[in-house]
């Protein structure tokens, strides 16, 4: 009897290949499985299933995820305002965590051997699923057939050919990951640093140009409602912000970050709907959060948001974070009215009935209704001392 | 013999009637002057000289501290990419300090025996003065008449006409703050929590459509060329920097802060040159420093920039951190590409001889040259080893 | 009617004159109150009201909150690994907190209008009492006669005399705080820098030579056993750890912290329960958790002592860390090992079903089962990546 | 001709057997060579020698660099007051990194194409001497026969025999690193989690019971001065504080920590020297550091701790780290008094001309000369204000 491996199949030229390697030169009964976290469409995701089988797999599985990827890691990173290097929303890398659970609980499931991925030794990506498959399953063996290699493209085209499969290869001009947290753009200007991706790069035009007003609406830190409509579905409410602001253009730059094996990498991004309800979040928690819980939710957030991006979700810290991050999100309720317009936007201010600033103690630079001038005078005294005391220590030694 | 008291003068309605209370009321011998970090004009200044006379101020004193200001502030802000709370360059807050050291230098040099300040008792400025004064004099008694008296403005202009003094104090519809490091904005919207500033409140207004390339050149972290042209002097450079983004209305924002004082304030502020050469600089890093510099520039920035807005720039402390962020910027050496447009900006790239991306050893995602496929096998399973024996823990112990 | 004011009343000379003048100089019914959070005897509590109501008191109440201090503080502190500065469990400045908050719901509950301390304008429970009860009780009156008025001991001693109470009031040689969590002791040694306290200061004296084992179970990061009995109740848990390491002369030590108001403050402490526990628990979480997750509590536990020792309580970031802290002892169970000897004692060991060391993946310096020497030729490689890259574009701009 | 090889040799079984390995199945010219960072005497240096040429070295050099070790590493561990875990002080594992670098120098001055160390897979040694060596010198390829052949120590044995090689490799029951920074003991106990090492296996033993004083001065942080007896010699000074705390079995612990490769690691140490040193240093800081200093000297400290630990050395943040820690030590300059006694000892105070305690502004809890009441409760109603507006908007919420 053949032994089952589990494939992670995208329908692309390297896992179309791993799926005829594997089971004409390995001897592998093939499972072809994809994960979707909320970036294919229906179709797409028939069009992969179809290359499945047409490539001789067993069986095929598409996982649908979507609503696991926003419960387990999307909610926390809003709660958390999590954007690396203070600018890319963690998109694309933050789905591949949850499409490699999905693969190796698969995997268990139906009793495989062995769990194959088409990432190559350059990435991150690598990194992502053979560490996950490790640790939730040490006892199922990797393989990476394209990886081991390094194959050329007209070699896997042609080893193909040969065994009676083809489809549309053409090699993109750049290299589009799109998923529900946004979109990546690799490739040409994105190899140097000097230069960066052209507009027409972008999978989203710009369609607007008069502008227009966003609102967005949170209960307890979540999405809850766009332009005054609820949306039981956080999902859907996601992507009529991103709809919004891909027709402006918002949301697009340039990612260039330490890629967990250490050297540097550079990304081409847009992802308005991330970029849009993160920052729509952190201004309604200026107005509801005290600093030091916006200080500490910073602190978190930065390393919830690294240990995402570098394989580490697994770790247990991971959830000792999510309870913090989940507790300081009580009174973050209210609206944000934001003003869209081509390539930025603006947020014009909140509405929330936990607003700190909503108060009778005083208006800043105003007024002072609950504290009297003498009272700041102490204040400052007392604020002072410790000051005071460490110049009149270096007087006296000064002498 | 009367004694003499510094007065902290800006020509405004409050310090006008402390200039005039404190000769009249209280008998002293005033002594006004102002410190000029950059913000005031030669024509503001000459004005402010002449209403320090006119009202009756035995001596006035222009205390030029741009310089100063520049190497003991700017710099390191630059070097840290202070921007609170993700998106305030603190401005005028900082160049407060300089003003309030000069000030107080000056009242030891002539031997003043009080020093007087316009602050309110609900802003932070009042802390900033106070508290430096004290550090840096505690032998030197502080007087805030319009703090301690809490008058109408009405009662201010009276009292001044009565003493003979007249100028125009029409209530500005918008309290504006001209820095070198940027203009704050206050009034009205800032009141609220959900209205933004109306553009024609902002003192710059947008001129140019087209868009244009902008190009910073950094050397050790400092900027010292615009466009091509290398400038000595940073604070001629700053301007040029200023100058190109403020014709394209960038650098506009509101602030949403945390007062020293405990209440929650918001102010507006425009501030293209601040903006524009923290975050070029901040590019330039990404490409020239290690993950864990960038890591802890951070850590460091944060509070850097915290105490210096919560008055505590003269905490040893920050002297040490100045040792730190210096310390990083050996290889921040090049030039910033960057496309203005109206309202918004997209940084293009880098070119630096210290680029860490610009090596032999492998491209992102594309090409590992320097290591193999083994290695990242390796690596990984090094890496997932505290995880996997703590899930074979977990494991074990629910059985 | 007389209006009603709640005294926070210890029996001691401070609060008796306070009991005396609030009633005879301002007229109010004067309400006194103690809280007790597991520092006092049944025998103290008895003297302290017949004290009470001896000097006038309308009523007077005990009010045991030392349960509450156990599950909203002592809990936290030990999951926390809580030592400032290294070495203080933060004793009796704990506990300040929940006698303030005992004392203002009571005053609350009773509908006085004013509430009224003892404390001195020199230390750091003026601030924790004024800051717990304007928090919670804006609307109350805080009365503090002898901050304000600095009298003499002969003054106040006198003043009680010719209102017809007299006791005991000898100043003592030391000043000592009993409380549950540690017994603080202050006086002429910890006013200089130079020396510490004699041996006959500390109230526990040495009894035992001989030296001794003593075991804490841990379940879930909570005491509940010692010795291998089992205890229901943590405050005896904990007596019963003072008691063993109480009679070696463990957990003396001297604090030398910054005090809330700037100044420089140093205090003898005995903890031997607190030190023991917490030191136990830290062995124990060295084998239970990872790296990273100690990382961070050490990190939270840092900033949860210091907000509790500077009256920050009530910060709400405070309940946001108590569920990160919750949130990581889910497998901190297991007994921990002590040697007891004169001043000083040894952790031997631990036994856990949670241990991350008992396993069969490898042992530290001897076998490694679960990985080849060729992993971690591999790891350590990509591990250089950035440091290689970073010297070889040194080299480079050497040349 | 044949191609060098640096061998970093110890004279242990391990490393003998790599020279007689090296040379007769490499056919290699073996040079070998000790990196002493103070842990190894004249002695032991000379039967080392002896050694190498008996096992046909072509040459042996033992390299100095004691000096180096401590300039560039116990000083900053010193003002970082660097104990990982909170209890080791990074004893052997920092001088790893001394040795690997200088072996590593030597390596290119010879023009070897070969580096070989003795390390096994299961350690951390392995990947400091690994990452080092790639570091510095990326074109010199890196052999490890013992750890890469997995043999028994009766292979080696025999082998060497066979090959004319005779020492006394006795296997010791616990195996023993002595060091400048304290010495580690492994072996038995420290392989389980339950028990702790006997008194018999620490190299140093307990040869006095009557306690004694001992002093150390600090200038500017660095030790210069043992018991009143001035010391140019900082490695001198060092010898003398190990010297008179050993003599009590003054720093013996188990540090329980996580090893670079992710596995649980434990190893007893006795560092007397290190550990009265490092908290008489922290405790000077205690009375001549802010507040603020010594929480950001605590945050570089730990991370400059672990990254020293887990091969970090060259990460260019550390020198970044190394700048800051400087700067605090301005001030650091004063003498501690110490209790010595068996097991244990006290920090009794300290005498410093920097001390922040010794001022006129007041004394904890005593008196408050600096500042009034009324400057304390204007300070505690600012410092309220924050929670006081929370509380306020929950009530109001509430309803």
């Amino acid at each position: 009897m053949k032994e089952k491996v589990v494939l992670a199949f995208s329908g692309g030229l390297d896992t179309s290949f791993c799926a005829k390697y594997l089971s004409v030169e390995k001897g592998y009964e093939v499972h072809t499985a994809i994960a979707n976290t909320g970036g294919f469409s229906e179709k797409e995701l028939k069009t992969i299933e179809e290359r499945a089988f047409k490539l001789g797999a067993a069986t095929h599985a598409t996982l649908d995820v979507t609503k696991e990827y926003y419960e387990k890691s999307i909610k926390y990173m809003v709660f958390g305002n999590v954007l690396r290097n203070g600018t890319y929303p963690i998109s694309v890398s933050s789905e591949r965590i949850f499409q490699a659970i999905a693969i190796i609980e698969y995997a268990k499931k139906i009793g495989a051997k062995y769990v194959a991925h088409g990432s190559t030794g350059a990435g991150n990506d690598q990194v992502r699923f053979d560490l996950t498959f490790q640790v939730l399953a040490p006892e199922i063996e990797i393989i990476t057939p394209t990886r081991d290699m390094t194959l050329t493209r007209e070699y896997e085209i042609n080893y193909l050919k040969d065994h009676g499969y083809e489809a549309d290869f053409t090699k993109m001009e750049y290299s589009i990951n799109k998923g529900l947290w946004g979109t990546s753009v690799g490739g040409k200007e994105t190899l140097k640093s000097d230069q960066t991706l052209p507009e027409e790069a972008y999978p989203s035009q710009i369609t607007k140009n008069d502008g227009e007003l966003l609102t967005i609406d949170f209960k307890k830190g979540e999405i809850c409602g766009v332009n005054g409509v609820t949306f039981e579905d956080k999902i859907e409410a996601i992507r009529a912000v991103e709809t919004a602001g891909a027709a402006y253009g918002i949301g697009r730059d340039m990612h260039i970050g330490d890629t967990i094996i250490g050297i540097k990498g550079r990304v081409g991004f847009e992802a308005a709907g991330a970029l849009l309800i993160i920052n729509a979040h952190k201004m309604l928690e200026k107005h509801t959060l005290t600093k030091w819980q916006q200080y500490w939710k910073d602190q978190l957030g930065t390393w919830y948001g690294m240990f995402l991006h570098e394989a580490q979700y697994l770790e247990p810290v991971m959830r000792d974070m999510e309870q913090f991050l989940e507790s300081t999100q009580q009174n973050v309720t209210g609206t944000v009215k934001i003003q869209l317009r081509p390539y930025s936007y603006t947020l014009i201010g909140v509405e929330s009935s936990f607003d700190l600033m909503k108060t009778d103690f005083g208006e800043y630079g105003e007024v002072n209704r609950a504290w009297s001038a003498d009272d700041v005078k102490g204040f400052t005294k007392i604020l002072a001392n410790q000051m005071k005391i460490y110049y009149n220590v270096q007087k006296r030694n000064e002498k």
